[in-house]
């Protein structure tokens, strides 16, 4: 069969990894797919940098749009990255041109998800995004074609490596927030503005893609709930142990009566569990089905090689003729179901308060607790100190986030409470 | 299009569990292939049996073999099991009359499974088998499409789920085998005749086949090494948590330069990694690529949806169109590559010593390890009984397993060991 034709937009680490891993096992790949698969152009704002790799013989594309309009390119692989810009003119374009389109951008799909599926249903074409959500983890793969029979419950995972290692090293070493997040520049763990990482954007953006994927909807990006790891403290690592949990960002979206929840925030898991031992950049995805109860799939969450394996992946699909729908249905069958509010998850939490060590400030707190129908499951008070401010940490039975909320916001109020209540979902994955 | 017509030979758990998820399923499964798929023909020993699913609008067969003849059947579904017979006789009639096919046996295709592929290729038809390894977990699909531009160095796992469950029991209540075995079979999680599962032989089964899919090699079930836990004793599963490792049945193939090893053994495997925390019947299989570093999934290894959701996979890929070799690449690229005998296996030993504690023994040990050149990492002796038996343990550092069996053999013949040498292999996975 003919070579099929691929033309590579972005020459960054991702970029250079896949046309180093076509080269490199080249033989394995084509037998695999009964045909070769060739490099018919590349396209980098910068022709001059020195990338580690030849490029002599490809064939190069000043703008990047350009690749769509060309015949010798069956498939544009988009690793620009952005939600906007070039990388949506893109897409759209080589859609239209009828060309099937794989990329590693989970802004662009986690925003334009919906309305790129739907062009692609009426090209016939096939959107490639493995390498999308949690790098060389094959779950796009999992959930469309290994759990296709299964009615999906629930999916949760790490899905976000820059996270994962501030919040293990914290946690290894009792260290705070801001000297882990800038020893992990250093090392080039993470990004010098980290912000889509720690603020849990880039979770966020790959548990919408999940979402729509595994529940049959539309992507609704808005309605992920977020909130990042920059105020999770050593304090709060060191009471999670004594309650038996570790604390990971963790992303979850789940299927109820009421619409899906979707939400990504810093979470206690119980640490006999599998997600609490994913440690440093790996990252980790849990499907919860109805014939398959739970399968969980681990490995690298991001790198040049993991994240190549995934966009090959789906280049040697496209070569043998697979084609999916791009949320496993076809658009006009996503079925639209609401998002549920934050302010109604049901669920226990964590809670810490500062107060000043007197006699009749558990009264205050239990009071209003009980008002608010929250029951307590532990309290830990460690050392006094009276007259001096002390941590009171305790874990709540099941109660709903706006209880809970309003409960922090009457607690925050009393005199004897130095410092706003901490809160932290307990989830029991 | 069309309705995908399947013929069901073999209505046990899976049988049944397959066409209860086809049914339950069946709007999930059809907007996801954009097409039906209808039972054409079921066929099993006994025609009366209550299984609890509604047989009344299924065509029956009495002879099964007679499925791969009838027009209305394009996907031979074999749920029968056993490496010869009927299921052979089925797989090999389906396969000339140009049918797909699916099975859940992995001893026919550990024993018959290169004979298959070729016959495939020849018929241009696509074999189904996720089931037949790790249950409800993708991992076929993953080696052959998710890692498709992975060289593959190492697969090992937890591959039987009895095995897996009997040793958790042993390890969490520090019980003997035989008690365990006896109240797994009273609760239906081990078979009357436990062979297969705790001899190893299922697990062997199923590496066998992930070796040949992993390596791109013909099936070498033969050339599998393989050990049972019936030796796993309390007391070397209360050493190994001294030494930091708990004990599994571990599955491993590896490629390296004297060629394929494939063992399934007893294997003492560090208590802080991922493997050590898998257990009851849960699955897990571990992948090591050279581009995607390891990739771990994680599962229920058996059971009527678990294996169904395997099942159903399979015919919705070929629902779609989709059709693969069976082991990644067409039957003639298939590359013998030679197996390396147990033997020659590099790597850390767990020993214990039954001696009677009396000076000089640990000097007559110690020179038989120092002329096999095995040195020794730790060594552990609790209690002394002068004049008893006593048992001494001690891990090594990286030896030959054949300079251990001779170093062994020679420390049972010494007059103050009283039984003979244990020795479980460790590995760092």
């Amino acid at each position: 069969m003919a070579t099929l034709g691929i033309g590579i937009a972005g020459l960054g680490t991702v970029g250079s990894g896949v046309i180093g891993l076509l080269r490199r096992n080249a033989d394995l790949i084509e037998a695999g797919c009964g045909r070769k698969i060739g490099i018919a152009g590349v396209s980098a704002r910068d022709r001059s940098r020195d990338r580690g790799i030849e490029l002599g013989d490809c064939r190069w594309f000043d703008d990047a749009r350009s690749l769509a309009d060309d015949p010798e390119i069956d498939v544009v692989v988009e690793l620009i990255g952005g939600e906007d810009g070039v990388a949506l003119d893109l897409a759209r374009r080589s859609i239209a041109a009828g060309k099937h389109f794989v990329t590693a951008n989970k802004a662009l799909l986690a925003i334009h998800g919906t309305e790129l599926a739907t062009a692609a249903d009426h090209a016939g074409i096939h959107v490639g995004y493995e390498a999308a959500v949690a790098g060389g983890i094959p779950v796009i793969k999992t959930l469309r074609e290994g759990l296709a029979a299964n009615r999906v419950r629930r999916v949760h995972g790490i899905l976000n490596g820059t996270s994962n290692y501030i919040l293990t090293a914290m946690r290894e070493h009792g260290a705070a927030f801001e000297d882990v997040l800038g020893e992990a520049q250093r090392l080039g763990y993470a990004e010098l503005d980290p912000t889509l990482d720690i603020g849990g954007g880039d979770a966020a953006h790959k548990l919408a893609i999940l979402a729509a994927l595994a529940f049959r909807r539309p992507v609704d990006f808005a309605g992920v709930h977020v909130e990042g790891i920059r105020g999770v403290t050593p304090m709060d690592i060191a009471f999670a142990r004594e309650f038996g949990y570790r604390i990971k960002l963790l992303a979850i979206a789940q299927a109820g009566t009421g619409g899906v929840e979707q939400r990504v925030h810093p979470t206690m898991v119980p640490e006999d569990g599998a997600i609490a031992h994913i440690d440093g950049v790996f990252n980790a995805v849990v499907i919860e089905g109805d014939a398959a109860p739970v399968t969980t799939l681990i490995g690298a969450g991001a790198g040049a090689g993991p994240t190549a394996t995934a966009v090959v992946a789906d280049l040697a699909d496209i070569a043998r003729g697979v084609r999916h729908a791009m949320f496993a249905v076809p658009g006009p069958e996503l079925v639209h179901r609401p998002t549920v509010a934050i302010d109604q998850r049901q669920g226990e939490y964590y809670v810490r308060l500062m107060v000043i060590d007197q006699p009749g400030v558990m009264a205050d707190v239990s009071a209003i607790l009980r008002d608010e129908q929250i029951s307590l499951g532990s309290l830990l008070q460690r050392g006094r100190d009276p007259g001096e401010t002390v941590p009171v940490v305790m874990t709540t039975h099941e109660a709903e986030e706006a209880s809970m909320r309003r409960a922090c916001e009457r607690i925050a109020a009393l005199d004897t409470v130095t410092e706003p209540p901490v809160t932290i979902r307990i989830e029991r994955v």
